[in-house]
């Protein structure tokens, strides 16, 4: 249930190392790494294609049309963050654009991520700021109501609470709960490094269903196949 | 209301010097230096990124599967002109492809606007002829049906008066009546020269509750922060 | 109507030659080219622009947030082949990724066209091995239920037989039935050769109008001007 | 384009008599009748079904999640009026409840057209006050942002004009230009007065093939029948 | 892949009997009596509640806002039949109203199924002829263009070939090949039967978990419970 | 972050008088109570009109197409409550049908509020087992993998913990959590008495504008009245 009107400083970042090293596994494999949870809805897409990120959530919740609290949440941004913006109800205005792009840059920040509409895309891909968004539109904002920063918010589906590792790429936003990081980061090494050997072996001609022996239950599930 | 059937060839466009400068500023800028109105739909993209045009709209009505009437525009098109294609209900078929495209880069067409859909994609953005739609579609369209040329039509759910401004780049497509193009041309210059100074503060890490002095409202709303 | 837990290892392919001809013509000139059918629907987009490849389907169905029978599939396909993945019910689950590309690839595969999600677009784009999907999306999916392989499926609303010939770029996915993939093939070429021609006239600034004869039938169906 | 903060009291309602007898005919009827044209988009639903009424629009514009301008409308119903109320972005949240509706009711207000959320959907079809709406939403909406009241708007898709006349049921709304709303109920009347007589020879068993004379048109198209 | 311009007249039904059966059971037991394949998609709505019909297919296939085939299609209705309407491409036009509605009953026709849109819903309502569809809208729609009558079609996702039986309800749409009604109809109605004893034990408070034996396997799968 | 494979079967669920005199006041005061917050999206719709119900939550993750964890869910009831369900990615299929609602019932459930699909329409209207879904939809599920009972959800965009209040009828859903189920509806009540009051002066006439002392804010912000 969400607090209005309220400003946390104060969160618990999830631990640097860790949340920097998900950026190198992307999202599709700290997704897989923590048990298939935590993706934000695949109606998020980045505002350029090759983007890919990994840093700790500030939270913000706002309403629609309106971008007031994300100068709010500017001043929370510590170097190595996300924002993560989140809205009341369904939304496609153009809530951010350049300009909030560089003072968030200035700050510190890695990237957006917001459930409403970006603007200002070829100021924003010059820049290589990097936003998933659900929409792209011109449309300004107002500056009239409070919503809250650093709150745990619902953004695209997703519980995003203050501090939790994001990673972001081309393929969609994972979001691992601070607590989880270096837990989750080593799992996505080791799946990774186990993606080479297979890779290899793809490659080489040689099939899933030997490589991962799934002849036999598929046999039992009672695949017939006819010549 | 739309009255079917009929081409005027007689439109006034907006001033040419206005309307070429709008497409320095591109949409979202235009579209706050006019208040906000005048965008239409997000759901229209570019079939490529980077393209970003401005100049005068000559409209046209279709039918849905039906694109007799591009033919009919071709003939109205002076150079300098967006044409501004709107349907009488919602249909993604390829209305247009390189040919028309050929034919209204030979008339002066600088782009086109069309709440349908496009093919030919990879010869258009070839030719770099930009268009802006509501889909991508192999699918052809018959000629059967009248509609109309040079209409007031509502397009994306803009309405679009012929001869207005048109400004289109990677964050949508604004509309600028035709009356009010010099207004809004210099509206958007100062808009554009008061920018830079702000980016420049911002990336200097001075804050937008700081530049915009938002501290005051902020707190009279009733924003509370905890550390 | 689908049978479940079979795999037809004997399907009868469209001819390789004029399979292999299509791509040079393109999905939107080929759907013209056999009477505007058979367009998959417009959601399915590629997962990177450019690419443009004509294969030989290999079907497979499958359940949503269920992958299986990719695996199955990968055994079934023979150099030349595109296999074509359809659900038993909407789902946007990334379903494929660099590892299955990377056997496909392995067993001659030219593409996917699936309608569901796909991951690691990054990887996938690097590899320039082309998908179609309606989503992009991390989700993995489980190996839980048996779908089939080469039996007939309906695709993103088209209906698709092993064996017909697919053809696909960034206008969309075009499937041709494999007894017709020759006379289709000619057709599309003598479209072509015609198009050369008119796209030099339009060039020149003659009007579709006149090019086409369609000023007299526009003026029986009642369409006037006015000044 | 949008006129923003201003209220236009005199307005040119469109004939009363002709205006009352449309929902006679209901939407399809007289959307026929003008010709095809003056639909809103089919995602405007009715919040119960049933209802049918035409009345003279009252025109709104509001901005996303603020809903300031419904009162300020109010003052300027007369009755007999359709209150037609347009939004510079999509936005589902409950703009309009039951007081609304109490109050105008007491204005004389026939119904509201909303290209938004309703809610107190339960009380308003005790209070047989018809809305048709976007969507149902229990969210409210602020009072910060002024819209403007009594210029044309587009809502739906449509262009509304302030007097136009409307009607609405369950099949959807259409719009009347005030000038033609005389024109359009005789032309409606004739429509209907005609569909007597062919609804009763259809029920008798005769073909719309016969009735309509089709079989030769069909032929010439190149129909083909076979056994 | 559709052929156009014909119309075949020879069709073979699926067993009489057995088609008027399925309707006992509805759309959802048949579902899951036939392998739970052979549905349409669930944005199909029926445009009242409570209708429950099982019929025929006879299919037709038209063109974006062009309804000339279901003239066609009326005098290839036999009783029992359900007509199955189908679109080369997505389109919410009114195809299909009381007009038409009165000719298929007098045909024999027990309702229709239209990947498109339907228009005069209170009068269909109170004649009771029941229609699914994918919207409801006023828009009229013209009379230009050849498709074909009882050739296999797609609609909505699902094959329909001519004769196969249909279900439909509140539920949804389910397509039965003709070959299989018989065996379908036995399977539902075994199902149903097994229903009744189901229904008693829980009601009485038995737990699925015991009734269907659950516990174990979800312990295996590792289900933990925690006080 | 969601935890797999685990029921918790001791929550904390809100004060029972409080939640139950929740549905008097019905899901738009009750939003409005709590401030504007906690709605789940409104493309939820009740399978019927007019049920109003409130209840403690018991939560549900399951995956696309797979129930298994309902009947895991159903042991975990108790008298008042109502289960919400969340799924891992969006899926239609229709995962509660009349024998689980028989069940939920024998347990004192009062209702299902689920971000998937739901059938058996007409029988869960006849047993007046109100449901609350994003779909309708005859696709039955399997029975595969482990989801959790109990935990924290989204459910279309809220997040719900085990033992909130929810309130559901036409207007939607809204989600209390349990400590403020007393403070709400407290404040809940205050709003009803005091829109008693209001309804009367509005339908006597008297304008909101006035009621609410807006004619001066309005004129502050600037609008214009012309006549």
């Amino acid at each position: 249930m969400y607090e209005l009107g309220v400003v946390y400083r104060t969160i618990t970042r999830a631990d640097r190392a860790a949340t920097d090293q998900l950026a190198r596994f992307g999202a599709s494999t700290v997704h897989e790494a923590q048990g298939r949870v935590g993706l934000l809805k695949p109606y998020m897409r980045p505002i350029y294609a090759g983007a890919r990120v990994s840093g700790t959530a500030v939270t913000v919740l706002m309403h629609p049309g309106d971008n007031w609290m994300l100068h709010v949440v500017a001043e929370q941004i510590k170097p190595g963050d996300i924002v993560v913006a989140a809205l009341t109800s369904e939304n496609t205005d153009g809530f951010f654009g350049d300009l909030l792009a560089t003072s968030f840059r200035a700050r510190g920040a890695l990237g957006l991520v917001i459930d409403g509409g970006c603007r200002d895309v070829r100021d924003l891909t010059e820049m290589q700021f990097p936003v998933w968004s659900r929409a792209v539109s011109s449309k300004g904002t107002i500056k009239a109501t409070l919503g809250s920063v650093n709150i745990p918010v619902v953004c695209a589906g997703a519980l995003v609470t203050p501090g939790d590792a994001i990673v972001a790429d081309d393929d969609g936003i994972v979001v691992v709960p601070a607590a989880n990081a270096r837990k989750v980061a080593d799992a996505a090494a080791a799946r990774e490094a186990n993606e080479g050997e297979k890779r290899a072996k793809l490659a080489a001609g040689v099939l899933g269903l030997d490589m991962y022996k799934m002849r036999e239950p598929l046999e039992k599930a009672g695949l017939r196949y006819v010549d």
